[in-house]
């Protein structure tokens, strides 16, 4: 099902650009609830950090008429790697070109995934450097633990929406070289969804079928680690008291074992803070998990049904009338 | 400081052999008051796992006259990648040839580090089976969830004594192509200790210097990880009530601020339980963080200081005398 | 809207007698599953307490034909406080005289609630004393922490249905003296639901309109408390792996906020595990917060819809048709 | 040992005036650091309290030339009670006579105990009523939930330092009717510590003999409670980056089984973050524990050793000259 020689090309993923029409207060939340810092500001964007993320972002803000995904990014592992896999993409015809960088990190190969999704690859990156105001007191950490709404750690994933999750599936694997370790198969011999990783996380992106099978890149979440499961309660307490919209838990999923909470940044797209525990994937040959129509009727791990919205909403939204 | 070119030939550090001139004894600390699972027994020793290990064993447990580790062993990326490693180790001239595998796990090369560690590297695996009354409620878990003792999930890392880490360290780097994150670099410009890597944990071998300077492949001590720091605590707990020798601890470490407790088990070797939270090692540059003797002084990282015998007991213990 | 005169005759509720239709099953699941201990056996009946609970039990599990509770106790605070309110009680007619006591406690007042559940006062009590194998490692603790399934703590709370919810309270408060600190008030004018203390705990009694306003001392639940919301997710876990049907949660209630989860045992009697956090009720004079109709549509604190169960499934079991 | 008949007179502790040399270094600690909220101020004291203290203040922080506690001060449980327990107070020839309140609270009645501490009780208050920015999302909440700092919770419990303790207890049982739920005898016979309450918090206030016997109403630490042992240690990580003095811990006491963390604010004073876990003192009839000089020489609850400042250090600070 997948190919057998793994690739080390991608390192892991490194930054996501949201676009939000409401900028000012979008960036309110990313920074006084969900915990982020501003490292930079030019033109339209904010770019933004969680506190133990090395690299001078992982959040690009970006005001814009609708929200939804401007683009999103691999760092590659090496130089040698980076034009290895430009090569292989370029070969699939979904390339762009190279781009010259952005503020945080240096060239880039631009390309897009099947359902139109913008995606870039690079290595030449900017290491942030914490201001003396936020010097961590531990030299191995990226910055100061701000103790600040919900402290959320590092970038930790991200799920698009997809027309077709069989061919997005192999897009990840044969021209990216990610690995898949769960998938959903319904009965009817459709593929409903699939995790891909790159790393020793369980996943590093993952992408469900798009409830209006429209090929418009859309983005389902981006997600953001904490350390414990107990913090992503706390998370929700927060954003109680903010009054962000709560979508569905704080819940176990069934599907990665990942503690989950997801909202919506009043940009109005969706942002998970979760915690995966322990959890890693270590096996070099892990078979991908497939579960069935069945399976995944019985809900989360607990038992909680999974919300209509969860399935049908993303960004930018798409409705009915539209479509 | 370390080799540019990154190896990917080694997936992860896969078990270790623990002498134990106390094998009952030992084998209940480790069912009852870890909460492991025994998986096989063969001979002298008996093959133990924590709850979400997916290879047949990551513990043996072999019955000797001393403490001290049998040998550790690693598990190739493929079968390439062990023929690769096993030809690199070769050439250092510490290779001790094929051997025949052992329950659990294929034909391995067997080796020593230059202070006489018994090491192994392997890919043929055997993944862990569990017999009806241990199937996992979740198909993605190697077993159900013991709910007993301190429940500890997977095994971490493993910590060495060194005549000479710098040795150690750069047989580490060259000879198996792992990374260093972390060390400590004394005023007189000897290395007290360094944290090496082979995946995206921000470690998994660590090694000090034996206070005996005895090059005999001495053993510091093997660490499993648990979900939160809450589950650390719990261990304490737990430890406290079955009269087990709690070294130090729970606090947490300033190097790689990993939440620790360290315990002695019947045997006589030491043993952690820990939790590193999300912190990961996603950087595929990362550069060593270079610790100073000044900043070891200040204790662990709250403040707490570390206790003699941290330094100078390992398995087979030394005496002065015996020096 | 409550008496004035706090009354100090109640020090605690202090165990409940659950009926069980599959007693092997029920214990079963109370030892293994929530980690109590059994302490003595009489007749049809177990006694189990958690590790922290000082009484010889907290909960006698009965033999049955039905599910249900058999009766609850609360313990006076001293022999002259249980004389009292056993007097208080018989001048309210609802009195049903003086019995002999049982395994653990000494002579004690029998009553009934306006809804006919039996209800007991006692104050002479037998305190736990562990056998060998159960000392605690501190003496400041009943019993050695078990470290065996959901490792429940201590008895917390109760819940009743009751057919009218004022005329219970007012049972509660004028009758036994307790303290009403939640309620919830219909926009027709009924009170749908209140919480009563008589401790620093925010809560010892809870009672809510019985669905099918049955005046037959239908019990909702009974609540064992652990130390952290951590512990409760912990709870969820192990209740997936041995198919105990979990029936919400975990989430947090907005009414008490305590983090809930709740359960059904194999007799059918609903469970719940659960964790208040550092919340206590100290105040003298708190006035009972009162939650409107509107407010408890906003579902639980983080936005969790209430299942309908939960509103209408008590034991004894009463189906639509019989009512 | 204890008097028999409880009293029920004083409903909590309610708050404690510390003095600081630094009052603006220590303002901002208790705000940015402990994460508490200011209510008020007047002359040269600022009020303060943990996000869920119901009433106006539990912290009174006043400038001085040196640090120390300027009074501490309970809640009695009606205006009848507190008249009672003045009476007492009055005839135990300690009392100082009735004083006109201060912001927060009404008349209160105001003594010393044999160790010259002043101390006060009263039992009109002002309830905390947050501005609009601070209103909480739940009802039952005294405020919205800071999300900054520790966010210590509410106020648990004062330790104090006597030159006898067994004089000192026997002033809070038999004067200020509080029951002994803990103390350390030492094998000459004198007692060492004792640890008293007046609600079902295991503790309200303790004492331990101070180490240059100085009847100056000496004061050792007053404590905040957060919810779980989780939130104490993040408290840990954010006094390391705020460069705050950790004197010892987190660690848990084997007397009362608290989780602790010690620092020092600015102004000097030793100021606690704990967590009872769901610990209580239910039991109306609960014996004291009593603590051998043997037991105690074992440390903390998992080994660790008393540091010595914990025994000498209090405020005002004694030097060894000046005693």
């Amino acid at each position: 099902m997948k190919s057998t020689i793994r690739s080390f090309d991608l390192a892991h993923l490194a930054h996501v650009e949201l676009l939000t029409p409401k900028p000012d207060e979008s960036l309110r939340f990313f920074v006084d609830v969900m915990g982020m810092t501003a490292s930079g500001k030019e033109g339209n964007s904010v770019y933004l950090r969680g506190w133990d993320d090395y690299e001078y972002h992982t959040l690009k803000l970006t005001a814009s008429n609708a929200a939804g995904m401007g683009h999103m990014a691999f760092r590659a592992t090496s130089p040698e790697a980076l034009q290895h896999r430009a090569a292989v993409i370029e070969e699939s015809g979904l390339g762009r070109g190279w781009v010259d960088g952005d503020l945080g990190h240096g060239s880039a190969y631009a390309f897009t995934t099947p359902d139109g999704h913008n995606l870039e690859i690079y290595y030449e990156t900017q290491w942030y450097a914490p201001p003396p105001g936020l010097k961590p007191a531990l030299k191995n950490q990226a910055q100061r633990f701000p103790a600040r709404g919900a402290n959320v750690r590092r970038l930790d994933h991200m799920n698009l929406l997809t027309a077709d999750v069989s061919i997005l599936r192999h897009f990840m694997e044969d021209v990216l070289g990610l690995r898949t370790t769960e998938m959903i198969l319904l009965d009817n011999g459709r593929e409903a969804g699939a995790w891909v990783t790159t790393t020793n996380k369980t996943y590093d992106v993952a992408f469900t079928e798009d409830h209006y099978r429209a090929a418009i890149g859309r983005f389902h979440h981006v997600t953001y680690a904490v350390d414990s499961r107990e913090d992503v309660l706390r998370a929700a307490d927060i954003f109680l008291e903010h009054g962000v919209h709560i979508e569905t838990g704080p819940h176990k999923h069934a599907v990665q074992q990942t503690f989950f909470l997801y909202v919506y940044e009043p940009g109005g797209n969706r942002v998970e803070v979760a915690s995966p525990g322990a959890r890693l994937m270590l096996a070099p040959d892990w078979q991908p998990v497939v579960w069935t129509e069945t399976e995944r009727k019985l809900g989360q791990a607990w038992g909680l049904k999974t919300v209509e919205s969860f399935h049908t909403y993303g960004t930018p939204p798409v409705t009915d009338e539209g479509e």
